[in-house]
């Protein structure tokens, strides 16, 4: 299993970022034909999910979505006043994994895969590891 | 690694359907004695999740929860009117890991997988593969 | 790829409890320089997440702000009284896939694994798993 890390910058607090070209990419250059793109977020306050690549409504509606659930103000006690951002985060979950078949991502018609930046704007890193032989 | 395809045919708008017996017969297939079996879900308004199989009420009460905590109307902008689905299903998740121990699920006693469908009827892909030895 | 199982005992109904230091040390065990660590919780009513490991008033926050989500009293018909747990497993999910890089979990400066307990205090199995070569 190979890992590569690439960088992403987010621009505001709240935001969704497509990184499934970087995923490609790698897929690509590992040459696995048949195994799973494993694709990690090592922060606390940002994640990652597969989510609609075709509307940017989509990716506004979800940020809503998780912030009703989840205000940014409420009975927190952690003094940086973020815990929102921590929830949202593991709700969203640190992982996706990619299969691949034939040597390409079997994403869906319509899924891309999103880092979710919560507490932005910051440099975040992803890394990508590819499983498979 | 190796990956198959199933189809799941949902008969409501949200609805919990089993796909244990798919996942136990894949990994009996692949002869495969230690390892994981990812099941992966290629849309964007359905997910997967592990979930208590020995009470319907339990799936019950899990779409009624989610429904709660995302309703379906809502300030949402896209157009299609399905935005719930798609946090719905993202908060799921599209994968779930099941590991494999002398050659079997090591599924919980009470464990099962399930598809969850947020935007039925539909028919629906499932992408399993088996990883390992 | 190689499991070993552990033993965890929660305390209170819910609680999270790191399990870092046990993934480590499977990792360590399994000789694996790259690769992904699978944790996966056989259970229905506890998962597992990656989180804050700095800040004690996070996992506070996490499990209030959780609670507010799905209230443990509701419109539940499971006679078990536990709907509650069961719906707060699942969107934490029940598996964690740690990158393995130079024999070392690439967990980020301030991640933490945790089982999350939902329905305690109980003795909770947990499965490690180590992938890789």
């Amino acid at each position: 299993m190979r890992w590569r890390e690439i960088e992403v910058s987010t621009g505001s607090r709240e935001q969704l970022v497509e990184i499934t070209s970087a995923v490609a990419s790698e897929i690509g250059n590992s040459g696995v034909e048949n195994g799973a793109c494993h694709v990690y977020v090592p922060h606390t306050t940002a994640g990652v999910t597969i989510h609609e690549n075709a509307d940017p409504d989509v990716a506004r509606d979800m940020l809503t979505g998780l912030a009703r659930l989840v205000p940014a103000e409420g009975d927190y006690r952690h003094a940086e006043g973020n815990s929102d951002a921590h929830l949202k985060a593991s709700i969203m979950g640190f992982s996706a994994m990619v299969p691949i078949i034939d040597g390409l991502p079997a994403l869906g018609t319509w899924q891309g895969v999103y880092l979710c930046e919560f507490d932005g704007p910051r440099r975040r890193r992803v890394l990508i590891g590819v499983l498979g032989s």
